[in-house]
């Protein structure tokens, strides 16, 4: 085994670092979803960040961590989603120019949302090669910071903050479940859970249509990922090889859930809990309605990860 | 001028005395709506409450201000809306029976809604009256407390622990707007706000279609209420002489906003806050969206007031 690349004093860190950026995020808990699940759910809603997505943490991370020598010549990533608004809402707040290479069939709203936090956007063709080679391209030819969305150790530190705040808001968290695309925020939570609570339950969901984490930790080893086609849009990234190690690390299991169960847990959370989330965000909570882990009677805490949705497309 | 029924210290002891029953909500902000406006909004999220409206606070005082001697037959309300499920969430809280009488048009939804409360729906025809008949004649009959929907002084003190909340989370506030339909809200804000920080601007907005506040308030004595058809179904109430009086006494100014403008408020939260909040919370925040108040560059608090949509019927 390597060295772990991030450790709890990484999150730490990065939880005095990113204080005055991101948002204490509450916990919500709803008395008619107990009922159904017959378990405690403690709900932590990182879809109510500035951006609407937990990403804000890592990215905010990420660029409070250097030095304006550093970031002279601003900030480059690739994203189709949060991880883009994110960095550019962040760099925003320090006065950084920001550039988003972007796919040409993002969504307007998309567009939109990354080009009002002032970032400049850069189309590529919408595939992963295309992406990262024109986010490497802006970075060598700038020198521009490029932030990986999830393969980077401050990423994973600030994603990790997360923890650090669920267990001081609900010290008796027996299970903590999250979604697992990229596997940044799962690495992040790992780290602190595990060097904290080591007693807490680890579990990372997925979309079944998405499902190289689990088939990679079945493994043993980093599994080849396939196309993916889920309603989770935020899912559809694969572990890379740091993260599937921090993730075989601290986790205890990987689950997957079904496309209609996902809509189904999506649509419970909007009715009961009365907030705005994603598909993504609905993934571990779905496995808990199918009942795929038997939480009765356990506290149980999930990370609600985003809530960035088109109003005129809902699945339902 | 009477003596007021309802004082700071009221509202002091119903803060004591729901503590454990009601959300200590949290207050969100939202810079993409700061830019759009010019102000500085602070959005008090009492649609995150656990039956999803502020209606818990008032329902609260009024159960547990009570002797168990007080309550031995229970507790009856009339209710079309969040008044009634609050009432049946603070009885089973403390083991008591609950009589809901609701109007025989309310909502499959709304009905089950307060049935899965534990409390017993009795329906009656879709008037007032009927409502006030039916509820008084089994408040005498039963022996059963009455709790009116706003005109009760534990139910504004209730209320108005939303002021006190508020004003720890946000000690800059320079304005506070919520909406008004009874006005029992306004009232318990009202005594709350003036006792503690006479400087800051008080302004209740109601939809142009149900001016009735308005109107008295204009006229300075409660004017008749007529028909009110509009989206914001949790304001189509009236004034009571004893909430009017508060309200005249307290406010600075009444303001109406219209239904089209309503749905513009209501998309535009979901949108950047990411909650849901129903057309009724929106009324407030479109006044400051049409530019009917001049807030620009002001610390300006918003009361949300509850989040119960029908999710298959959204208004755009």
């Amino acid at each position: 085994m390597t060295q772990p690349e991030v450790s709890l004093a990484d999150i730490r860190a990065a939880q005095r670092r990113i204080a005055g950026s991101v948002l204490r995020t509450p916990v919500l808990e709803s008395p008619s979803l107990d009922e159904t699940t017959g378990a405690r759910l403690y709900f932590k809603c990182e879809s109510l960040q500035p951006v609407g997505a937990f990403k804000l943490r890592g990215a905010s991370n990420a660029i409070e961590a250097r030095t304006s020598e550093q970031l002279r010549a601003g900030v480059v990533t690739h994203s189709s989603g949060n991880h883009g608004a994110a960095v550019a809402y962040a760099a925003r707040r320090r006065n950084l120019s920001a550039r988003i290479v972007m796919p040409r069939n993002a969504s307007a709203a998309k567009l939109a949302a990354v080009r009002s936090l002032g970032a400049q956007v850069l189309l590529c063709e919408p595939t992963l090669a295309a992406r990262e080679a024109m986010a490497a391209q802006v970075a060598s030819q700038s020198g521009a910071l490029f932030i990986h969305p999830y393969d980077d150790p401050y990423v994973i530190a600030g994603q990790g903050t997360i923890a650090l705040e669920l267990l001081e808001q609900v010290p008796q968290l027996e299970w903590l479940l999250c979604p697992v695309g990229g596997g940044g925020l799962a690495s992040g939570l790992g780290v602190a859970v595990k060097a904290l609570r080591p007693d807490i339950h680890l579990i990372a969901v997925e979309p079944a249509a998405a499902d190289d984490a689990q088939r990679s930790f079945a493994a043993g080893a980093l599994a080849p990922a396939a196309a993916a086609h889920t309603i989770a849009d935020g899912l559809r990234a694969t572990l890379s090889a740091r993260t599937f190690e921090l993730i075989r690390e601290h986790f205890d299991a990987i689950v997957t859930v079904d496309e209609a169960a996902i809509v189904r847990a999506m649509r419970a959370l909007w009715q009961n809990l009365r907030i705005i989330v994603e598909a993504s965000s609905a993934v571990p909570f779905a496995a808990v309605l199918e009942r795929s882990i038997d939480v009765q009677g356990a506290h149980v805490g999930i990370v609600l990860t985003g809530g960035n949705v088109d109003l005129d497309a809902l699945p339902w």
